[in-house]
């Protein structure tokens, strides 16, 4: 079929095909749709993708992405002094959205995967040790995955801040389908997860 | 929850939450993922985004999406000289998979619906008449989606094809159910419309 479609419209499709949970045929109706909008959309379109990681930077405190170098979370001195550690901004936004957490956060950019070459020194985990000192927080909330990575990471995590004197190390409550992915789950499930957390 | 995310990432958002099919969330995985990419990939795909309608062009005869002026399928003088009538060039590439068409095509460009502003004026609709005529076909087979607006320009066509001499004018056997949306058909429910056309 690959020549009954343009060059140039194939190179679109197989890129979009990339896009997480998109297949061929997703992506050809993406590409098709795509050709029926106006140049103002598309140019627009094309420019942000394209520069989406200049636009976007990280906080240097926790990791989030933002668009300056210090989030407007790890700034405000209203939060509590405790530290969600999360594996992605997405996941932030989730545990943000359910309302019933005043505390900071800490994005540790994926978790552990060996088998996917993603060792500890990948994540922002030494960064992690210097969050907690710099803001001397008292308790450390590990909200990774419930999945094989997210628990290795989670173990890992425990283990490297039992150095760190007067830090109590919980994690959420589970309840959390281990399997599940945070940023799927509804808002319910992750407040109780919260309520819960040991 | 707009706030939780840099405004650049939220704009990008937005403009993918318009693909067809895609909502927020599907909008925002497919921007965080796309943060995670190379510069390579962002600047290529953003590329083709913006100048897909610059590298695509369409055939002057069929309509087809095409990159050149006029397609393979019109130039080829081993096809049949009947003319398969589809709203996209989607459609085409899915009729054209079955295998069991040899003919031609002539691509719409949409199907009328006054609702949405498209009058029969929107369509490829003379540049058909012209087609009819310049090849001389004795056949034209209307392949419109089985919806309203599909059999509305299929009864439009059929009234105005009348006008030609030595025309027949079939339509795809139904078996379409209706409501269905050409491009998500097996192949098999398309190769039967096609033999059953009446």
């Amino acid at each position: 079929m690959d020549s009954l479609v343009p060059p140039s419209l194939n190179e679109l499709i197989e890129q979009l095909s990339e896009l997480p949970g998109v297949g061929r045929k997703t992506a050809m109706r993406y590409a098709f749709w795509l050709m029926e909008q106006n140049e103002d959309y598309l140019s627009t379109l094309g420019d942000r993708i394209a520069h989406i990681k200049e636009a976007v930077t990280m906080c240097q405190r926790c990791f989030r992405s933002f668009e300056r170098q210090m989030c407007d979370i790890c700034t405000d001195n209203t939060r509590e002094n405790i530290i969600c550690v999360v594996e992605s901004t997405e996941d932030l936004v989730q545990i943000e959205r359910t309302g019933d957490y005043n505390g900071r956060y800490h994005v540790l950019g994926g978790a552990i995967d060996p088998l996917k070459g993603v060792n500890p020194e990948d994540l922002t985990l030494s960064e992690l040790t210097d969050h907690v000192r710099t803001i001397g927080t008292a308790e450390v909330i590990l909200a990774t995955n419930p999945t094989m990575q997210g628990d290795t990471t989670a173990t890992y995590i425990r283990q490297m801040l039992e150095r760190e004197d007067g830090v109590q190390v919980t994690t959420l409550g589970r309840g959390l389908a281990t399997g599940a992915n945070l940023e799927y789950l509804d808002g319910e499930t992750v407040k109780n997860a919260l309520k819960n957390r040991r």
